[in-house]
């Protein structure tokens, strides 16, 4: 595909439809929409940032661009983690930071409607005065809800409550012809016609910019506690899940995290962790009605635990204890970013998988001599592992890494995982995409592609090359 | 589109892609096959019915039709409600009755792997012994998985689990050109590519034909209890859902019954029900790990239900009585075929507008003068409505009941509803899919059908004209 450069004629017709307040071609704009939050990701400016504020002015720029073949990249937060919202043909960022509306809460049917520029936090915050909450918990709550659509983001609590697929009840999105469609409603169950709404979900901004979303909410949940268990071996650790995942009241969150990046996260974060020589870490998550509702199951997973060999289980005697627990994961990536040169894997495997893969992946990084501090989401499969960098060698490090993560997305595969379980592809993983995937998938999801955006002109170059 | 006939020639070809004992032409299967469970169809019998054992059958099978321009209609257990697996065009009925097998059961990965064939009884028992349960509960449980896949079946339990789509995790499918794709996997999140899964899921066997499935399972819930609360009118019935929606532990069920299903109901099936002169039912299936964690609720329901005006709060005594008030609602549907000719309307509402809708009903049925007993799954919005002719005059009945049809659409589209909540459009809804979906809405779901079958061979003459 060819696309034209915005000339000085383009930009004047493209600030007749959005405004003069909302277009701008200055340089601080066009750097810093020229990443996302992507390690090892080469910066990519955009030739100028639309702010939309209303569906129909999001059309008439969609359909400008198509005419004019401009390729489009839209943004929500800018938190992602694998490029997508990267302008990799320069063109035009459709910017929704001005679209954060909260447009409706209905209490008694369980539902809001927003548009994609509101924040998690901002959601969150808007929804506790009717004691209504929405369950997705990602690293980052500056991330929009357009944002947590494109990558179907999943987070802590994916365990017990699934990931933002299963949190979305419909959704208004433009297509690149500038068609405003509406898929799916303010109910919770159809079946009426194809589910455009799913398909949308994930799609990376590939296929349509979603300009409202109906979301399903749920009345907030009550206390939480949270436990941490640390283990001499990750196999031990890991060995409990499913056993967890049979208690009658499921863990709302069930991470792991290995020494090293526990060590890791030790040294740049102001928390200590008991027992932080240890090679392996549960932290589990339980939520309740009460205190009482959640304590009852703590003989039951203590003794889960110590049959698998735990070595301790340590329950934060106060409200100070279960933050600080929380806040140790959380910083997490923050505390990697800050060791070094590093990378991102995401991979989801089977539940029952995930000791096989892990030990893999030990081998895989030893072999290559290359350390991946690990953690992930136990409860749910998907393993975030960190190659870092600790060598002054970063050009040696950096010509190591696509052999690193190509075995690592093989070994994923081979246990029957997929290569992202809640970042995406964006360009970061593209060149990855066909493992673990066949051609004639991947030719059915570019015939979609084709079929929606003939030109190309929407988010070109993530995913798959088209 | 101009299907061929299927010649002696043809036949003789499509018997050495089938195997002859996987072959028929006998009158009992062209009759068999020329319905589903649908009031007032039309039968349309297929040319030729075959039934594959493999996958790679199945290829070769549409391969062939494609070829050829045979219309092929895919068929599970001919339960479905709407006409989906009826064959329009003739051709050749692909029924899946023989892949029934279940290939795999993962206890610790709480996943299991079957084939199309396999009903949903059928994975009830064989998950049973590992202590699992699948939890998808719809009126007739001889409905095989993958048809319940074509509808996104949804059923008594939606409230609490949702409906199919939540719970499968994977496909193997066959496109109409033959060439065979693999969606997701056994892992519960993902974001890899476009979610091909979940745009299979309710495509009513219009876009492939699912070959294998890969099913999210969960540990076997403990006890159930049943709650039956007469009101004197549905509005107040209706007013309480939200509330108990908003309980610690919501429902697994919460059903409604107006008082005309409710007097149908015993005049058919030998069960008599308390207060059976009121006007409205609700029906609650509490779950828990005991009894004793189920009862605890009962104080809050019953003071919610009678501050709505419940009459009466029925609590059966013993399992006897449990059954019986299950099986009165599940014969429901019997009465309502015992009871004259009738139609079947399957809107869903967003669950505050219920009483909205449903006094748009009663006002459009009497206006009418055409009974419609109604029932519905109150828990997540989805009511069912039976206008039925008890007149003698049923050609009368018969040119007045698309009025009726179309009015009721437009009640649930006028709240923010669809006019298929489960059952799935077929041929039995398609000239009002149009109501409350734009025209840029449906054109984009052609333009999916379009780019996966240019031809127009599977399933045609379903959801849309096209």
């Amino acid at each position: 595909m060819k696309y034209k450069k915005i000339t000085a004629q383009l930009l004047k017709q493209l600030e007749e439809i959005t405004g003069k307040d909302n277009i701008s071609v200055s340089e601080t704009d066009l750097n810093n929409f020229s990443i996302d939050e992507s390690p090892e990701m080469q910066p990519h400016a955009p030739e100028v940032v639309v702010r939309p504020l209303t569906t129909s002015i999001v059309s008439d720029i969609l359909r400008f661009a198509d005419r004019n073949l401009i390729p489009v990249t839209p943004r929500g937060g800018g938190t992602g983690l694998s490029g997508g919202c990267v302008p990799l043909f320069g063109g035009i960022i459709l910017s929704l930071e001005r679209m954060n509306h909260i447009i409706k809460i209905s209490a008694d049917n369980f539902s809001a409607i927003v548009e994609p520029g509101v924040t998690l936090d901002q959601l969150a915050g808007n929804l506790a005065p009717h004691n209504l909450h929405y369950p997705i918990h990602i690293g980052d709550m500056s991330a929009t809800i357009g944002g947590t659509i494109a990558t179907n983001a999943g987070g802590m609590n994916a365990v017990k409550y699934g990931v933002t697929r299963q949190h979305i009840l419909g959704l208004q999105a433009v297509l690149p012809s500038g068609k405003i469609i509406e898929a799916g409603g303010e109910y919770i169950k159809c079946s009426t016609g194809y589910d455009l709404t799913q398909i949308l979900i994930g799609s990376e901004g590939t296929l349509a910019v979603v300009t409202r979303i109906i979301l399903k909410v749920m009345p907030r949940p009550g206390n939480r506690e949270i436990l941490f268990v640390p283990f001499s071996d990750l196999q031990s650790a890991i060995r409990t899940v499913p056993e967890l995942l049979r208690l009658k009241t499921i863990p709302m969150g069930l991470e792991f995290l290995d020494g090293e990046v526990v060590r890791l996260i030790e040294k740049y974060v102001d928390i200590k962790v008991p027992h932080d020589e240890q090679d392996a870490f549960l932290m589990i998550i339980m939520e309740g009605d009460s205190t009482e509702d959640i304590v009852q199951y703590f003989g039951q997973i203590e003794s889960i635990c110590r049959s698998n060999g735990a070595i301790e289980f340590f329950v934060p005697g106060d409200e100070t204890g279960k933050r600080k627990l929380i806040e140790f994961r959380e910083k997490a990536y923050q505390a990697i970013r800050r060791a070094g040169p590093f990378a991102l894997i995401d991979v989801v495997v089977p539940r029952n998988e995930i000791a096989n893969f892990m030990a893999s992946v030990k081998k895989i990084s030893q072999e290559l001599d290359m350390p991946a501090p690990s953690m992930g989401h136990a409860g749910d499969g998907n393993i975030h592992i960190h190659p870092i960098c600790f060598d002054p060698d970063i050009a040696a490090w950096r010509k190591k890494l696509p052999v690193l993560m190509k075995r690592i997305y093989e070994a994923g595969a081979a246990v029957g995982g997929a290569i992202s379980g809640e970042h995406g592809i964006g360009i970061d993983k593209k060149k990855y995409m066909s493992i673990g995937i066949s051609q004639e998938t991947i030719s059915l999801m570019k015939a979609i592609k084709a079929c929606v955006d003939p030109n190309n002109i929407l988010n070109p170059g993530k995913i798959f090359d088209f």
